[in-house]
């Protein structure tokens, strides 16, 4: 492999000890993870259903009875993908329910709750993680396979139809979560489940099986992932496979089309992949431009590109990936982290239409963009990948959440008006207070296994160099040609000061730093011997590393008027104010309603206040500057010769985009009209 | 009658001289009626199939066939409410096809062509109509019973789902079409079937019948007409009847639903009536307040609202209208006088609500305003009723045809991106370009009609005034106080000089002549003796007129910058620029793509320079501004700290909105951003 790429530390070497992070993964520690096995369980009075236990439950059963040799009659095989029960409190105990990807929401909880237990023991926490992990062993077929759906609405069916129906979706979840309970725990249990998954999908589609990719992709960086864990080459070709058979003609979706067309009698539609965007199997990946189609499906793909780009060590996979950042990061994503500019679809919408009220900007998707951009530094440590999944994270991951972890936003407009929302059918998508559960519910568990692994994209390393992206304090054991090196980064937002101390070890080599954007810096303190260079928005410092060593540094975090290229026609003549890696945003509550009628000069970002407010059980820095509020009459005409706008005075006050709506329900804008003459 | 109400005069006393409109009645004449007609025979290459002679005679047949005593079996009963044959070049010659009110395509026909024979006699052209007349007359049922979609697929159910078939919709058209040949020709024939029908529909609803009421309005202000023609005040009291069942518990709709649940073993819905604003059925129309639901529907309704106000005398229904007035005038109607914000049921937005670019402004919406707005002056000549007709009249109306009057929009956006329009669902229903004719045809035949019958919009009278509602040129044939006289109305908006001339006649009375608002009035030069008063943006000339006398004025037409209500969020800190009755918009022929990157002073108005261009074989008034393009970099960061927007000078070239898209596919825009500091 090439060793100027980096990967991430063992997640027990990062553990971070920021206020702010620490806050977060506590809360999902202590709130979420209990309150979404709650949810697993189908416990939570009004909330929608997951039916996770109730499935894995009835394919144990099943597969037990095949076991003893018994003939399994599945209860229904109607193959609908979103069933319900008729009587929701009398469940046929056979039969599956929910969607067809519902057991990934329980290996998405187990992940997040290996990461958890890597950070810190919990027995009790780890006994019911136990009872998942038996669940899904005994919902394994003989052969390796594992889905309850299919289990369920009968096996003869399976993998006839990757395109839509997501068997290799929930074998990746399976595989993600597998390998981080092996790390957590050391245990095989999980982890011979996905690779008895993974040879009995390698028996059926590869190089000498039949040719088939994921409809919703994840198997490829977790393909990835297990190989990385155990070495196994067939696991890494597998993913290869997938990737290069994606987007080729014949179109493997359109041949599954084909077959069950046959079976109703329709013609046959014609094979080639073009039509596939939706998907991103519309051309193989190694020819893609831009990103298009389901936004989380186009991040996730793009993380299994550039981990074959890094494993493989291949330049024509590392290009494509540099070809859809490019898309991605600067022609379809949101200020706040998030892409997805159109509700059809979940979707990438064209370049630079990012409108702001109906945004899809999926939780998930802004999740994937972080998968993605680490995946990119440990390609190339370039500052721009950093900045970008640190605006996902702090931003639209964490509006994902709560403050109190018990409720999710799945949708992440920049703009929202819950007048609007309840009558306007073009708004369908957007609700304007989170919610307690999704039926289809792949954001919450989604936003817990990352936010535990944050210690992943903190930090990546290689032979000689320790990468810091995000500037998080946290203590952070290192390995730096060969010998180990512990280290701990303090950084105090409120104070303007940071430091990275060498606590034990010794070693030669580099800690490169990354130099955010959004710090103005009065320059290093640095203990004698090291020398200094910078590279892409990195500072590098090199030195014969000893305890009691350290660099030193004192910041400000100005706040920014940030405004969008002036192609991004929905935030023409606006600015948006950010502080350090938080995307602000206005709040009814704080500015009344018709946030519309604000205007602002970008300069008063010079003159706003930085003071703490409880934004709903949790205190955080809110923004106050001087701005105006243009006067709408009660009588005014609907049209009217053209007047200077009628203006007052307005102190605006801005809260953090991830903070919002934690005090009722009201409107939000992130992007203010500017000031006219 | 209440005296002060005032009635349009008889088509022929009111002929167009107007350069403009006399164009535009001219192209209906020479190339849009025949062109219908070959639309309505199917002969058009590549437009959608109206299939109306096809319908017709099929029907014909088959109510033949029933007078001769034979059994009529219908080819199907599917009931589907658009049908196309399998194979288009072999249609069944007995089965309907197209929508369920493919009908009113030619009566709206019809319609106009009566009213084009009213203003000039034309043989060749009344005996095609005849032929129609003809095919109408023997389509119709023993019992007066007049709907080809039922008398082809089954008369049983006829009348029982009023909420979504469309039979009282056809009877309205086919009403209007009988008075309009009536006055034209002084023939019954089509009078005599629409009279039938009526008494048809009659004994089977009203006061001593069923319950019921038209799913999409029209049969109300029909009903009306046919009063007014005929004197037969059964015809009003169906039309009150139909006004007044609507919206009240237990909802008709609900109840029709409710038949047809129980034959498909649905449970019942609830019947009360809220659930119906989609068709104005919520509530009583006597409440209603706010303009809901489907725009067209919604404009119907108010003007059979306007009329039973007026031929009853009746204050509450006018209080209603006016309420329904003020919500769609000064609350949801565009600039361009188009309504209908969303697309999602072709319906009103909420108020203020009014997008750009995913508009829905149907064409036939702001025809339906037209005649909301000329029903409001009869009631109360106003001149913010006649500003609004002339909005719709001029720019909306006529944008939905092209300047050579073969191709058509239903849906009138203020922003086109053609590269949007192309790959956004969301904008799907926006057409970049004209179409020939629509499977739902409802646009173009009655822009037809609408013109045609311009002389009905230009003036009203009562006993003592003769109201001028449109200064366009024409001569008009008034009474005044029993005494005619004959007219000459002169607009030069060149030259900016206007007269109204006495050409024959002595009459004692009162002309009251619109102020437009557009208008920069240099005096009135009067000849002697009259006395002159100013009511609601009137001048009310009084006088005993006299060959000769006249009354002669001068004007400017300034270019004004108009904008919106700050509650208008769509239309924020933007202006657009009108001249005279006509709204501007930039094409991006004249000003290049990204005609979101135009910045405009509102200052700029004063400073258009005025002159014509061939807009697409016509020669129209286009405005030249100095304005600001926004430079666009390349590879300008998606987003970066603001700074002053980099601007080039710009000479930006203006069109008439009626008359853009003629000059080939390409970007255009309404609203323009006004320029920064």
């Amino acid at each position: 492999m090439n060793e100027a790429y980096s990967a991430p530390l063992p997640l027990r070497s990062v553990r971070v000890t920021d206020d702010f992070w620490g806050r977060e993964m506590e809360l999902i520690r202590s709130a979420v993870i209990p309150y979404q096995w709650e949810a697993l369980n189908d416990r939570i009075p009004g909330a929608a259903k997951s039916w996770w236990t109730h499935n894995m439950r009835a394919a144990a059963r099943a597969v037990a009875a095949k076991k003893a040799g018994k003939i399994y009659t599945p209860v229904d095989r109607t193959g609908d993908i979103a069933r319900q029960p008729q009587d929701e409190a009398r469940p046929h105990p056979d039969a599956f329910y929910g969607w067809v990807f519902q057991d990934s929401d329980g290996y998405k909880w187990l992940e997040a709750v290996a990461y958890q237990l890597s950070l810190r023991p919990d027995e009790a926490l780890k006994a019911q993680a136990q009872q998942a992990v038996d669940m899904i062993c005994a919902a394994q077929e003989e052969d390796g396979y594992l889905d309850t759906y299919y289990t369920l609405n009968g096996r003869e069916n399976a993998f006839t139809y990757l395109k839509d129906h997501h068997e290799l979706y929930c074998f990746g979840h399976l595989t993600e979560a597998a390998v981080a309970w092996k790390q957590a725990t050391g245990q095989d249990d999980l982890l011979n489940a996905a690779r008895r998954f993974a040879a009995c999908i390698a028996r059926r589609f590869g190089p000498k099986g039949e040719r088939g990719c994921p409809g919703h992709e994840i198997a490829e960086m977790a393909l990835m992932r297990l190989y990385e864990e155990t070495g196994e080459e067939e696991w890494r070709d597998l993913s290869r496979f997938f990737l290069d058979v994606r987007g080729t003609d014949p179109s493997t979706f359109a041949l599954e089309e084909n077959r069950r067309r046959q079976v109703q009698g329709q013609p046959p539609l014609p094979v080639t992949a073009d039509r596939y965007s939706y998907y991103q199997a519309h051309r193989p990946v190694r020819q893609m431009k831009e990103a298009v189609g389901h936004a989380v499906r186009q991040m996730y793909l793009c993380s299994g590109m550039a981990d074959e780009a890094r494993l493989m060590d291949d330049p024509e996979m590392k290009a494509a990936c540099e070809r859809l950042w490019h898309s991605t990061a600067q022609e379809k994503m949101y200020v706040t982290g998030g892409v997805g500019g159109t509700h059809v679809g979940e979707a990438f919408s064209r370049p630079y239409d990012l409108p702001a009220d109906t945004a899809y900007s999926e939780t998930c998707a802004a999740i994937g963009l972080a998968f993605f951009a680490r995946r990119m530094l440990q390609l190339e440590p370039r500052a721009e990948y950093a900045e970008v999944m640190e605006r996902a994270l702090y931003n639209t991951v964490l509006s994902g959440m709560a403050l109190d972890g018990k409720s999710f936003f799945y949708v992440n407009p920049l703009e929202v008006d819950p007048a609007a929302c309840e009558s306007d059918e073009r708004l369908r998508h957007v609700k304007p207070i989170r919610q307690k559960w999704f039926g289809c519910a792949c954001c919450p568990p989604n936003i817990a296994r990352i936010v535990s692994s944050l210690g992943q994209y903190i930090a990546t390393q290689n032979r000689d160099t320790l990468y810091i992206h995000l500037l998080i304090g946290s203590e952070i054991d290192a390995v730096l040609n060969g010998a180990p090196l512990k280290l701990r980064l303090d950084v105090d937002m409120g104070a303007g000061k940071a430091s990275l101390t060498v606590a034990e070890g010794s070693a030669q080599g580099a800690i490169a730093l990354r130099e955010p954007s959004w710090m103005r810096f009065n320059g290093y303190q640095l203990c004698g011997g090291i020398s200094v260079r910078s590279s892409q928005g990195y500072s590098i410092f090199t030195k014969a590393w000893q305890p009691g060593d350290s660099i030193e540094w004192a910041f400000t975090m100005p706040v920014q008027a940030l405004a969008a290229s002036p192609l991004v026609k929905e935030a023409m003549d606006q600015v948006c104010f950010v502080r350090g890696p938080f995307v602000y945003c206005a709040e009814e509550k704080d500015n009344g309603k018709g946030l519309h009628l604000l205007r602002v000069r970008p300069e008063a970002a010079k003159e706003a206040a930085v003071t703490e407010a409880d934004l709903g059980g949790v205190s955080l820095p809110i923004l106050t500057l001087p701005g105006k509020r243009v006067k709408a009459a009660a009588n005014a005409p609907l049209y009217a010769p053209w007047q200077p706008p009628q203006e007052e005075d307005a102190a605006i006050t801005l809260v953090p985009y991830f903070a919002w709506n934690n005090r009722g329900m009201g409107e939000m804008r992130v992007w203010l009209p500017v000031e006219q003459r």
